[in-house]
């Protein structure tokens, strides 16, 4: 049995190795073009980093399903179940430049500065180039899409669970927008916000490959519950992070969803054990706040038992997503899916 | 020979008529469901209004493809070329959705604070809202698309077109920005902007059911460019009426292209001519601008020959974009597309 330390090393590696091919295929097929303005923008986040998560979910679940070796295949000309080829890598840029887009708009609709340690869109540019530059990744996101090669009928449904998604999308960050001002919000309410807002996306990818390449429906099923559930896992511990790793490391202010009054399933959890939660933290302003005030209001949320509980949920997401994956072959891949999972909630940023 | 408020009366009577279906289409395709709020925001500037001259291109197109009589079969179950039935009207209602986005999107980026006579979303809402809306609308627009049960080869097509389509008015909305800023737009350059921001809808709209319907390759070309052809005479009618139509009939104040130092064909002439343009309005605030400024710059625009040269050019457009449905069998419907390019340019409002 290999240690936690070894095991997320080489998660990372698999990581690493499916970004760096990624990374490679974003210019090709987001190339910067006139307006370059626009396209400079568009691409700016993208190039400013990012684990490509998404994109490796995907590519890994291509592997799997398809039951070939890690890596042993060109995704730009990756075999579909019945012999056929398509090019798998025009999902991964596609679900990742739906990412991006959301991540623009989202920052200017939490007026966030920073993003991935460098200025958020909106503020490297302005109000105006950040919404078409989400605007142009949006429509990119879907030429993308249609560009795989797949048969009509899997590129029809791949589009459709490409929309579906950034409807989800929309509706959790609206849902996230109005939760901002209620004091009252569930663990369930906040449950669905995040499964909106988040996994949708984790989801899509996972399916997305099974669609194209032509898994069955329980398949496609399966694997869009896995991405549902580790999705969750990964916002849940998205909020804890944002508590807990110091904020060069974070690449923004330690602490800001409290500053913000954004719910979490801390926050949540905390209310019900009552913990004055607007109360932990007295500025409203990522600016002025002080560590030491972060300092005690994590001190309290734990006392609270919140950072466990949520901890706790997501293994248990966790552990059900990966159970999940049990219609895939038995294989490499499917195990680099597993460890993805456990990734998720114990990787340390 | 009718005359031409006869004729002007009948194409308007024609749009009404389509207005009508598309009006009780939209809440079906887009009813209002949970988050309420993002859903009452995304339908609030498409029930307060509009012509919906797009989805009439659209679904007028789509008759005289076909060759049936105008409103003599349901949209709903539209005969295709080759003798199945679709959905046309989710085609028209995807289109006059997509509009919708553009403009609460625009609306946000030029703050502007009146549309259709009321506010706009990021007025009537907030910020955050509106940005969230667009983004609904938009991948709203492709699922609708993909509900029109047309054969997956030709919905692959179809959505093709609207996802470049979206492309195209976002970097065209990107020039339009960048032209704010510049004093040496010239004509083409100008028309180009006004083909990517405004045109391609109107061209998509016209070869949509071409794609939908199964018409062959030349005939969708035809319509594509009878599209490009119209909506550019529209975007440059739209400039004058800008200049020419009373504040109230507007919907928003007279002139206020020329505050805000937009750029149209009739600046970019004038310009040539030697007006100094910027200097025509002093101020730069539609709020303070006074009708007798309005008034003074009209007239020397009207001196320069810039409002005729507009003019000439929407005609010469909207010519050349009627000899185009020459590939379209000879029937009402047709004679209801010319009838439509003309009034793009003849309108008073």
């Amino acid at each position: 049995m290999t240690s936690p330390e070894a095991r997320e090393e080489a998660v990372l590696e698999a990581v690493r190795e499916r970004r760096e091919l990624v990374n490679e295929a974003i210019p090709e097929e987001l190339p910067i073009k006139r307006p370059e303005r626009l396209y400079e923008a568009s691409r700016y986040l993208l190039d400013a980093g990012g684990k490509r998560l998404r994109p490796t979910v995907l590519l890994t679940t291509a592997e799997a399903l398809v039951d070939v070796d890690t890596l042993s295949v060109d995704y730009r000309e990756f075999p579909t179940l019945d012999g056929a080829e398509i090019d798998i890598m025009d999902a991964a840029v596609s679900v990742e430049v739906i990412q991006s887009f959301t991540l623009i708009h989202d920052d200017i609709m939490d007026d966030d500065d920073l993003r991935r340690g460098v200025p958020a869109v909106h503020k490297e540019y302005d109000l105006e180039t950040a919404i078409l530059a989400g605007d142009t990744l949006y429509s990119k996101a879907f030429e993308i899409m249609l560009e795989t090669g797949a048969e009509p009928e899997r590129t029809v449904e791949a589009l459709d669970v490409l929309a579906t998604t950034c409807t989800k999308i929309c509706e959790g960050q609206s849902l996230d927008v109005t939760f901002e001002e209620r004091g009252d919000v569930t663990p369930d309410e906040y449950l669905e916000m995040v499964e909106q807002k988040t996994a949708v996306l984790y989801a899509a990818s996972a399916c997305l490959p099974a669609v194209l390449l032509g898994a069955d429906d329980e398949t496609i099923d399966a694997l869009y519950g896995y991405g549902l559930d580790v999705g969750r896992a990964f916002q849940i511990q998205d909020d804890v992070l944002d508590l807990t790793v110091p904020s060069e490391k974070l690449g923004k202010q330690r602490g800001s969803d409290l500053v913000e009054n954004k719910q979490t399933l801390i926050t949540v959890h905390a209310r019900d054990q009552g913990v004055d939660v607007e109360g932990l933290v007295d500025t409203d302003d990522v600016e002025a706040v002080t560590e030491a005030e972060i300092d005690d209001a994590v001190a309290e949320l734990e006392a609270s038992g919140s950072i466990t509980y949520a901890n706790d949920k997501a293994r248990e997401l966790v552990a059900r997503g990966k159970n999940r994956l049990e219609v895939l072959p038995d294989n490499e891949a499917r195990e680099l899916l597993c460890q993805l999972a456990d990734y998720l909630i114990e990787r340390g940023y």
